[in-house]
C-alpha cells in the first residue's frame, strides 16, 4: 500500500512468535504498509517469554513486542497496530470510524481472542491428553458467539468498519481464519468466509505461518 | 476540567450499571470533562443486558454502551473513553504517549479486568456457596500479577503514562481501587496506593457507587 503509517521511527524490531495470531497481526500490517522491520523469533510455547532477558524487555512476558531504534518499547498487539497504522488508510482519521475500529479491537481482545485463540492453542500446541482439553466445550461455545456477532456485521458491510479495510480487519482476521484448528468450524458463517477471502485479496497480504511442534 | 473532549455529539446517553467498573469509567470521564449526558441504568446482574430490547442495541449484550442523539452506538468501555476524550488532555496528542495509553487500555481488558473484576463480581454479587468461588485462587493470583506490573510502573511515575493523568488511569483505577472487594489486598503495593490517592484528587473526580444486592 502506498501510505506508510507511523513515520520517523526508523526500522523497528518485532519480538514475536510466527505461529501466534497476535504476532502475525503486526507482521501483516508491516508488510502491507511496505515498512522495513527486523523480526526476532521468541517461542512463548517453549518458555522464551519467561527468561530474565525477555522479562527485562516486557515485564508482562508476552509477545508481540515492538522495539524502536532508540530502545522505546510498546506491548499489546492492538496498541502496536494503532501506533504503526497512524497516518495510513488502515486507521481512519474520521473520529467515529476510528472509534468503531477501537471498539472492534477491544472486542477482539475481550470477547474473541480468549476463546478462538485459546481453543486453537489447546488443540494445536498441547498434548492430546492434556487436562486443559476440558475447557474446549465452553471455549468453542463462546468462540461461536463471537463469530456470530462478526457474521451479523459482515452481512451488512465488506469490512468490519464502513470505509474499507482497517486494522480492525487485521486484528480479527488473525485468529478467525485459523479458528478451525481449534475445532471451531466456519461453515455456518458465509458472510465471514467471504470477508476472509476479501482480506486475503488486499494488497501486500501475507499468510500466517504455522509450524506445529 | 476545561477541555471538553469529543465535540459536536450533542448530549450522549450511557446505558450502564452503576456498580460496574467498566461503566463507571465512562461516568468518571464524562464528569471530569464537564459533559452533559443521560444515564440509563441497566442491571446486567439481573439479566437486563439479555432482553430482546437491549440486544437490539448491543448484540454483544454488554454495558456500557454509548448512544448519540442521532442513534449511533459505540460499545466497549475503553473505546468509549478514547472517543469521548479525543481532543482533551486525557488522550495525549503525542503519538508515542497515545500508543502507551492504548497499551495500558488493552492490558486492562486482557490482563487485569478478567481477574480483578471477575474476583470482585464473584465475591460481591454471587451467593457465598456459588461454585464459581472455586475460580478465586487462580483469579487472585493473576490479579496480583497485574497489580505488581502496575506497582512497578507507578514506582517510576505519577500516572500510568508520562505527561499526566489520562484515560489509561481512569480505565485502570476503575477496578483496581475496589480490588479488595474481590479478596485482592492492596497492602503490598505502596506506589499503587499513592496513585489511587492521586487519581481521587484529580479535578471533578466522582467515586464509584456500589449498592450490593
Amino acid at each position: 500500500m502506498s501510505d506508510a503509517g507511523a513515520v520517523g521511527i526508523g526500522v523497528p524490531t518485532v519480538y514475536g512468535m510466527s505461529a501466534s495470531g497476535n504476532c502475525y497481526k503486526v507482521r501483516l500490517l508491516l508488510e502491507q504498509l511496505g515498512r522495513d522491520y527486523r523480526w526476532i523469533e521468541v517461542d512463548s510455547s517453549r518458555g522464551q517469554t519467561r527468561t530474565p532477558e525477555y522479562l527485562a524487555r516486557n515485564a508482562n512476558g508476552k509477545v508481540p513486542l515492538l522495539e524502536l531504534d532508540d530502545g522505546r518499547r510498546l506491548a499489546e498487539s492492538n496498541a502496536i497496530l494503532c501506533f504503526l497504522a497512524e497516518g495510513s488508510a488502515l486507521l481512519p482519521a474520521d473520529a467515529w470510524r476510528r472509534a468503531q475500529v477501537l471498539q472492534w479491537l477491544f472486542f477482539e481482545q475481550y470477547s474473541h481472542e480468549p476463546y478462538v485463540a485459546v481453543a486453537r492453542f489447546i488443540c494445536g500446541w498441547l498434548p492430546a491428553d492434556h487436562p486443559r482439553r476440558a475447557e474446549l466445550p465452553r471455549l468453542r461455545e463462546r468462540a461461536h458467539h463471537a463469530l456470530a456477532l462478526m457474521e451479523r456485521e459482515l452481512a451488512a458491510r465488506d469490512f468490519m468498519v464502513d470505509g474499507g479495510y482497517s486494522v480492525a480487519d487485521i486484528a480479527l482476521y488473525a485468529y478467525t481464519h485459523d479458528a478451525p484448528r481449534g475445532g471451531v468450524d466456519l461453515d455456518g458463517y458465509p458472510a465471514l468466509r467471504a470477508w476472509i477471502a476479501r482480506v486475503e485479496a488486499t494488497p501486500g497480504f501475507v499468510p500466517l505461518r504455522v509450524e506445529l511442534p
